[in-house]
C-alpha cells in the first residue's frame, strides 16, 4: 500500500500560489489534473436522511455561487492558455454529501449545530474530487461541516468559456478548525446599519468560516434594539424611528445567521457604555452625559448603570434576560469594559448606597454582576465579558464566563492564568477602526488612540498561544476581528471590513504561522471572490501584481 | 444708508453650527426667519439669453437635488421641532437667474467656461434670498458662476414634513473662489474604475465646487486609455478588453464634467511610469520589468521611455498630442516624477545613445522633455508636470508650465522661487492612499511609505501660502487630494475620498484658516448630503455627535 500523500500547508502555498482556497484547509492534497464542472453538475444529498431545509438551502446556494461567481483565474492571460486543457478535461457530473455517523435521532440542521455551545460544534468535514470524472464526495459528522466543506467547494472553481474548471484535480481535503470561535464583531450603536448590511456582512462571513457574530448592538450613544418589556429604551434612545431593529428583524437575522453557520452573540454593555438608557431611564443611570465628558467616561456621552442600587441591578437582569430571549445564542455579553471610578465617585446617589452598605464600588460590581449573570445563567445563557472584569476588578464569575481580550494581546496570560477561556479580540492586532485619525471634535493633529491601522498583515502573522504554556492552550477558544464605528457606517462597512478580516479567519481555523507572501495570492483570491458575490472588498495590490504572484513582493 | 452687515466667516462659522454650505461662501449675511420652498417652486432662466442646455440641464438637476435630497436638520429632534416656524414660515416661489454681464456675443456654456484657461475662469456669483416671500435672485457674470451658485442654492435646504426648508432666511451671499485651481487626482491605472464610478466623483466634486479632475488614467502597472493611432498600447496593457475607456467614452465622460463646471487634466507620466509601453513597443522602453523591480524604480514594474532616442522622442510625442487630442483641456500632464538614474544606466541601448550625443542623462531628458512639451504646445496644450522636473533636472520649463508639488509641501516656496506656477499636491497633506499599511508583499510588518492617515483635520488646517512672499502668492494656483489607488478599486472609492477630500476644496475656495470645530458640524452636513446624494461618504463620528454640534469635542 502506498503511503497517502499529505503535502503540508507551508509547502503547498510555496509551490502553487494560485491555490484558493481561504482559509486554507488544515490537510490537502491535490493534483494538477485539469477538471471541469459538468453543465448538467448536480449535487447530491442522498446520503442525508430528511435533510434539513438549511442544507438544502446551503447546497442551492453553493450551486448559485458556482454559476455566478464567474471569477478568472488571477493569472496574467486570466486562463486563456489554458482553453485546450479545459476544454479536454473531464467533467465532474455530481457532489455526493453524505452524513457519516447517521445516528437513531433526527438530523440537526446547520442552524442548529450553530448555535450549540462552543465545545460541542463539529465543523470538520472530508471532500475528495476525483480527476477521472466519477462523483465527488463530500461527508462530514455534522450538517455544520457538510455546510463547510459545500464552502470550500465553491471556492475551487474558476471561470473559463462558461466553464466552472479547477487545474489542481484531484483533491482529498481533511478539515477542521484549529479553534471553535472564529468571530467578527460589529458596533451597531456609534452608527447605525441596517439589516441588509448585516446581513451581507454575514454572507461574507461564511464564506470564510467565521462562526460567531460578536454583536455589540447598543452603546452609550445608541440603543437600536427594541427589547420586549423595554421598548421605551429603543423609543427614547434609537438614533430615530427607522434606526432600529424589530425583535422579528432579529429573530430573522439570528436564523439567517445560524443557516449560515453563525452564531450571534450579542452584547448589551454593562455597566459602563450605557448613557443612552438614561434617556429612559434617568433614575438608573449615574453621571449621564456629564461634561467634560473625558473626566466621566473614554468616549461621549458619559453615563454608567449604578451598579450599588438594586432596583437598577434588578432592571438590568431583566433587561439582559429580555434581550437574550432574542436570541438562540447560548452565550451573552454583558460588557464590563472601561468603568469610570469618576462617574460614580461623582454620583450622590451611588456613595450614598455604597455607604449604606458598607460595600466598596467594586463589591458593589461584584454583586451585580452576580446578579446579572445569574440571571443570564437561569435563562440559560452563559456570560462574555471584556478583559477588565478579570483583570481589574474582583469580581466572582462563573468558570465558563468567557473573556475578550482587547487592551492588549499581552494581557491574554494574565487571563488565563486565573483559569477563563478567552477569546483574542487585542486592538494591538484585530481592530479594524485603528489609524484613521482622531474622531473627537477639536482635535486638530489628533491621531487614532490605537493607531497605526492594523493591516492583514500583521493579524495574519498574530500568535494565539503566545506567553501561554501547553496545558494553557485549551483555554483559547479563538479570535475576531472587530468593527468599532465611530467612523464607519454602511458606507464604509465592507471596505473596512473585507478582505482584511479573513486573515483572523484563518488564523484561527488553518492555525497560525502562515506566511504572508504565500497567503497573499488567496487573500487576492478570495477578495475577487467576495467582489463577484457583491462584497465591496478593496484591493491589497494594484491588479498588475494580483496578477503575478510574488512580482510585487519586497525583493522580487 | 445703513451699513451692510458683512458676517465674517470667522464669526459665522463659531455662531451659526447648523449652516451647512461647504464650502463656506465667502462673504455671506445670514438671518433667522423660517423659510420655505413652496411646492410649485421654479427656477427662472429669463435673464439668460438662449441660456446653453448645459445650463438648463444644471436647472434642471438642481431642482431634483432639492426634491429627492430629503435631509433632515442635524439636531437631535432632525427638526421637528420647527414644525410650527415652517408651517408659518413665507413660501420662496422662485429664484430668477440672470447674467450680469450680457455682451453682444453668444452666451458661453458651462463647459466652455470649465476648460477655459485656469486664470480666465469666473466663478464668482451673488445669491440673494429673502425672506419674505418675494423671489430670490442669482446673478453671476458667466454661466459656470451661476452654476456655482446653483450649487450652493441646493446645499441650503433642510427636508420637514415634505418642505424644503432653512430657519436662517434672509441670504446674501456673495461669493468666488480664493484660488482658480481646485482638484481632485484619480489614479486608473493601478486598479481600474469603470466610467460610472469616475461620474459619481465627478458629481461629487461639483458639490463641493472642486472644479479639476486631474486624470492620472495611465502608469506602469496597466495602460487603459485607448489613445487613437496607438490602440495596441491599450489592447497590450490594458488590464483586460474591458478595462479600458474608449475614445467615446473619454468624450462623453470630457462633456460631463465640462457641464458640471469640471476640467480634466489628463496625464501621461514621462518618461517614468512607462513600464505598460513595453507590452506593445519594447524599443522604447528601458529597463521594463528588471529585477529586482526596487533598483530600477519606486514600484512594480520597472521601465521607463528611453530619453535619449530620438524615434521614443518622436513616439511619446505623438502619443501625448493624441491623447491631449482626446481631452478638451488647455492643459495635459506628462508626469516627469521619480525617474531612475540606475535603469538608464542599465540600459545598454541609452548608454550608447548618450555617449554617441556627448550628453548626460538630463541633457537627454532636457531635450526630450522640450520636444514633447513644444508638440503639446503645438496642439494648443500647456504642459503640467511633477516637481522633480523643476526641483531634480535641470530641464527647460516654459514659463507657463503647471508645477505640482507632491514630495513635500515645503518644497513648495523653491519651485515659486523659480518662477513657476503651483498646484499644492504635497503626499503629507493630501494624499488619501497614506496610513493603510505597505501593499508590498512579504513586507509583513511594514507601513505606508506616507504614513500616518492624512485626516481631514491636518489637510483642512493647511496654509496656501506658507514660507511665500507676498509677491509670490500668485503662483499658487490652488490645491488638491490625489488617490494613488495601489490599495483602492471601486470598492473604497467613495470611502476613501469623501468626505475628506471636501476638507481641500474649502481650503481652496472659501481660503485658509477655517477652524476644525466649527467645520466639522458642516462637514458632517456634506456628508450627509453625499449619502442623500448616492455618494458613499463614511461616517466622521457617532451620530450621536453629528446630532450634538460640539458635543464631542475634546473638552466638551
Amino acid at each position: 500500500m502506498l503511503p497517502k500523500i499529505v503535502v503540508s500547508l507551508a509547502l503547498l502555498l510555496s509551490v502553487s500560489p494560485a491555490f484558493a482556497l481561504w482559509p486554507a484547509p488544515r490537510q490537502i492534497t491535490q493534483g494538477s489534473a485539469a477538471l471541469k464542472l459538468s453543465h448538467g453538475f448536480k449535487i447530491n444529498l442522498s446520503g442525508v436522511k430528511n435533510p434539513p431545509k438549511d442544507l438544502t438551502d446551503a447546497v442551492s446556494r453553493t450551486l448559485s455561487y458556482i454559476s455566478n461567481d464567474k471569477l478568472q483565474a488571477l493569472v496574467v492571460d486570466r486562463g486563456a492558455s489554458s482553453t485546450g486543457a479545459v476544454s479536454r478535461a473531464k467533467s465532474l457530473p455530481s457532489l455526493t454529501v453524505s452524513l457519516t455517523s447517521t445516528g437513531k435521532g433526527l438530523v440537526k440542521s446547520i442552524s442548529e449545530e450553530a448555535v450549540a455551545p462552543i465545545e460541542s460544534r463539529a465543523e470538520g468535514y472530508t471532500l475528495i474530487i476525483p480527476a477521472d470524472g466519477s462523483a465527488a464526495t463530500l461527508k462530514a459528522n455534522s450538517t455544520l461541516g457538510l455546510f463547510r466543506g459545500l464552502t470550500t467547494f465553491s471556492q475551487l472553481w474558476y471561470e473559463l468559456n462558461n466553464d466552472a474548471y479547477t487545474l489542481q484535480a484531484p483533491f482529498t481535503i481533511v478539515d477542521s478548525p484549529a479553534y471553535p470561535y472564529r468571530g467578527f464583531m460589529l458596533d451597531t450603536a456609534r452608527n447605525f446599519f441596517p439589516i441588509a448590511d448585516i446581513k451581507r456582512t454575514l454572507d461574507a462571513m461564511s464564506w470564510v468560516k467565521i462562526n460567531t457574530l460578536h454583536w455589540h448592538v447598543v452603546d452609550s450613544q445608541s440603543f437600536p434594539l427594541i427589547v420586549p418589556g423595554f421598548t421605551e429604551l429603543s423609543a427614547k434612545a434609537a438614533y430615530n424611528a427607522q434606526s432600529v431593529y424589530t425583535p422579528a428583524q432579529v429573530k430573522d437575522l439570528v436564523a439567517y445567521a445560524a443557516a449560515r453557520g453563525i452564531d450571534i452573540i450579542a452584547e448589551i454593555d454593562t455597566p459602563g457604555h450605557t448613557s443612552a438608557i438614561a434617556k429612559a431611564h434617568p433614575e438608573h443611570i449615574a453621571c449621564p452625559e456629564a461634561s467634560p465628558w473625558a473626566q466621566f467616561a473614554n468616549e461621549p456621552p458619559a453615563g454608567q448603570l449604578r451598579v450599588a442600587n438594586a432596583e437598577t441591578t434588578n432592571f438590568t437582569s431583566a433587561l439582559l434576560t429580555s434581550a437574550a430571549s432574542l436570541f438562540k445564542s447560548a452565550y451573552f455579553g454583558t460588557g464590563g469594559d472601561e468603568i469610570n471610578t469618576n462617574c460614580y465617585a461623582s454620583d450622590e446617589e451611588t456613595q450614598t448606597e455604597l455607604s449604606a452598605q458598607g460595600k466598596t464600588l467594586d463589591q458593589a460590581l461584584d454583586t451585580f454582576t452576580q446578579a446579572t449573570h445569574s440571571a443570564l445563567k437561569a435563562v440559560g445563557k452563559t456570560a462574555v465579558v471584556w478583559e477588565e472584569m478579570v483583570l481589574d476588578h474582583p469580581v466572582t464569575l462563573a468558570n465558563d464566563t468567557v473573556i475578550m481580550v482587547w487592551i492588549s494581546a499581552d494581557n491574554v496570560a494574565a487571563v488565563v492564568q486565573k483559569g477563563f477561556r478567552v477569546v483574542h479580540a487585542a486592538n494591538d492586532y484585530f481592530y479594524l477602526d485603528c489609524g484613521h485619525g482622531g474622531w473627537v471634535g477639536q482635535n486638530v493633529l489628533g491621531n487614532s488612540w490605537c493607531d497605526p491601522f492594523k493591516t492583514w498583515q500583521k493579524s495574519y502573522s498574530f500568535d494565539p498561544l503566545a506567553n501561554l504554556t501547553p496545558d494553557q492552550h485549551k483555554f483559547i477558544l479563538g479570535g475576531q476581528h472587530l468593527l468599532w464605528t465611530e467612523q464607519s457606517n454602511p458606507a464604509n462597512l465592507d471596505s473596512i471590513v473585507w478582505p482584511r478580516a479573513a486573515s483572523s479567519a484563518e488564523v484561527f481555523w488553518t492555525g497560525p504561522g502562515g506566511n504572508v507572501g504565500t497567503a497573499l495570492p488567496r487573500l487576492h483570491d478570495i477578495a475577487y471572490r467576495f467582489r463577484q458575490r457583491g462584497v465591496n472588498a478593496i484591493a491589497l495590490q494594484p491588479e498588475w501584481c494580483a496578477l503575478r504572484p510574488g512580482a510585487c513582493d519586497l525583493n522580487a
